[in-house]
């Protein structure tokens, strides 16, 4: 960025699939480009629990934000957590600089939500990021370790658990790859304990899991975990979080290992807006994802919320921040804006484990084996990079031979206590 | 284990090169081998420096102790660190448990030395573990990225300085693949900064750098990272290391990311067992490699100290797991032991960048691209497992073709301050 630059200065909080969607559709206007966000590198999230499951390395679904952009002369990359935001004199302060803004889109994302018990964090680590996966994987192996380890019956049982809370695709998924953790890879690793002897459960308060697909892929879902021995326990409430175990009313549950896939909410965007928020901290945009009052500013993908519900998948984050760089390349060449932005959607998809997966486009539902490679081909289209693809995929063909996972590392100390 | 098991426990402490050739020359003995380690997976140290620069993943390098032990059923695996050793009721001590023994083989390796200046090591990590690698990966990329949001010069040139400390084989690496990220990787990446413009040092305090070397290979080696813009100081002693920078002597040079590769220390084994030790920390063994006084305790790898140097190499290493192993076989058939422990020097080897390594064998000298692939080959060749030979071998040829690297990630929040 030229100091003396008197093009449109454009900054872009957040890298997720929404903020770079939104520099990409920007490429070609005359302005100065900044995106911003507190790491490094874009992370591929669909694949995050099988980061968290050991199958891939954290490199093969990242990449930095500055190799994405190195061609798009029109855009620089900065490191930095947003402090606040001066709506009037239009700059966004981070941790050690100040960014001047002419328009501003706001693409932060999510965190989880433990729906005011925020105690329940360390017990039940949610999946976000990439150090969220690791911490993951780090349990859930260790839990195997010390379970090896247990001087007595009650430890192993206990060691030997694992809870998954919230039945989405993030839940189902994570319960699928811990089964088979336990039943196939880990099958011959162990001396003092049988690892397929280990009790899966996934807790889901609704009626039903993948409560966002059609009923009988639902049906199928559950099934498929059953038959892998996951105990599935809907129209369950989890009552209490410990880092010994988790609570279902008077029931109780003793588990080192609990994954939280229950709730998110929205990053801070609104409090540094001042804006008005939904309950899931979302901020309440105009009908062209701008911000009531701030024409100049938008929001985009999990940190938008709209008259209509929209999901928080990549898709939609995709299309949020196209719209929005359209809309603002549209703006700066004086032209007409854009219609109001309207969500398409694609479809939903989640895998149960190493080939079975169900798919939900337009018409069309996927079940087991073809919904699975539908998936692995939808998935590794979707990465960034040949590089990644061509790793991701060759990883998963060497899992589904062997049945083994090549990234099983401890690489914290995460014992409780 | 069986409890009730009459066979001889031997227990093995470390599964790195000498505890793993250990274990794997005990395979066809009637007993119970008990392999502990601190981390659940043996790494790959010779590749080390290729994590911390960003090539490849952590998991590219290590494989689960578990999985590696998998076929070999008189063997199991535990997950703990070492607290105590009771020689007189031949019991080891371990965080959780306790585990007697009849033979015990210790193989636990070095950490890094300081030389009395222990306050030194957050200020310049070493390289022996993967949390190393991903520390020092972490700290050299973050140190490009807040060049880039520096407000002043200073701050800049500061940020862009990077100190090898210790011109050794890991020094020597470091500091050509330090070069290279600058020069290649990172060029077109940042729009304030020319990374091409970063000081990178190599720190010397013998005259010259790879002395275990011939002299026309250290030579050589010494032109090509001179030649690649390293700068190279031999005869230098380092003073002081400070968060900030480097002392040598009367001479300061700031830099916010120093590694450090200058000097070893053994583990704690001689005071566990309450041995002699030389400098080193290194327990002084016989000549079969057992501990004076307990012909029923082996010290094996850069645990033991030999009469002769032997050098601190992953041959050697395995050569002593292999000897150890053979003996207790003998002895717990009741055939004659081996004759004394005798080293077989391979070779030297060392890269200098994506082309070039100075190679060492017997009468053999080779440098340059042959040197490079000669390396290639050699360190593939002896990575445990089909998939991380191929995933390796990938990865390299990938970088070697796109000058990127694969993991270019900040994984920790590793600012100073």
């Amino acid at each position: 960025m030229t100091p003396a630059s008197t093009k449109p200065k454009i900054v872009i909080i957040g890298a997720g699939f929404g903020g770079l969607e939104a520099a990409r559709a920007l490429r070609k206007t005359d302005a100065d480009i900044t995106v911003i966000d507190r790491h490094n590198h874009h992370t591929f999230q669909p694949l995050l629990y099988q980061v968290a499951t050991a199958v891939i390395s954290p490199a093969d679904i990242a990449w930095p934000v500055r190799s994405i952009l190195r061609k798009q002369e029109n855009a620089g990359v900065m490191l930095g957590a947003i402090k606040s935001i001066d709506t009037k004199a239009r700059v966004v302060r981070a941790d050690t600089i100040e960014l001047p803004y002419d328009y501003l889109v706001i693409a932060t994302g999510v965190t989880h939500s433990y729906f005011g018990h925020d105690d329940w964090q360390n017990a039940a680590p949610g999946l976000k990021t990439l150090t969220d996966a690791t911490k993951i994987r780090s349990r859930v192996l260790l839990s195997f370790e010390r379970a090896e380890l247990a001087q007595n019956e009650a430890d192993r049982k206990r060691l030997l658990t694992f809870v998954i809370v919230g039945g989405g695709p993030t839940g189902v998924e994570m319960a699928g790859a811990i089964a088979e953790i336990a039943r196939q890879t880990l099958r011959f690793d162990f001396r003092n304990i049988d690892p397929r002897a280990a009790r899966i459960l996934l807790i889901e308060a609704g009626p039903r899991i993948l409560p966002s697909f059609p009923e009988d892929l639902s049906a199928y879902a559950d099934k498929s975990l059953r038959r892998m021995g996951v105990e599935v326990m809907t129209s369950t409430m989890v009552t209490d979080v410990r880092r010994d175990g988790v609570s279902l009313g008077e029931r109780k549950i003793e588990s080192e290992a609990v994954v939280w896939a229950a709730g998110v909410k929205a990053s801070d965007a609104a409090l540094w807006l001042g804006a008005e928020a939904d309950r899931a901290g979302r901020i309440k945009v105009n009908d062209d994802l701008s911000v009531p009052g701030h024409p100049e500013i938008f929001a985009v993908g999990d940190t938008a919320a709209l008259a209509t519900t929209i999901p928080g998948i990549a898709p939609a984050a995709k299309q949020m921040g196209k719209y929005a760089g359209r809309l603002i390349t549209a703006r700066i060449a004086g032209k007409a804006s854009p219609a109001r932005f309207v969500y398409k959607h694609a479809g939903d998809l989640a895998t149960i484990g190493r080939k079975s997966a169900v798919v939900k486009l337009n018409k069309l539902k996927l079940t087991g084996f073809i919904g699975w490679l539908f998936w692995s081909v939808a998935h590794i289209y979707f990465l960034i990079g040949i590089r990644n693809r061509l790793m991701v995929a060759m990883t998963w063909l060497w899992s589904y031979v062997t049945y083994q996972r090549g990234a099983r590392l401890i690489t914290r100390d995460d014992r409780p206590g």
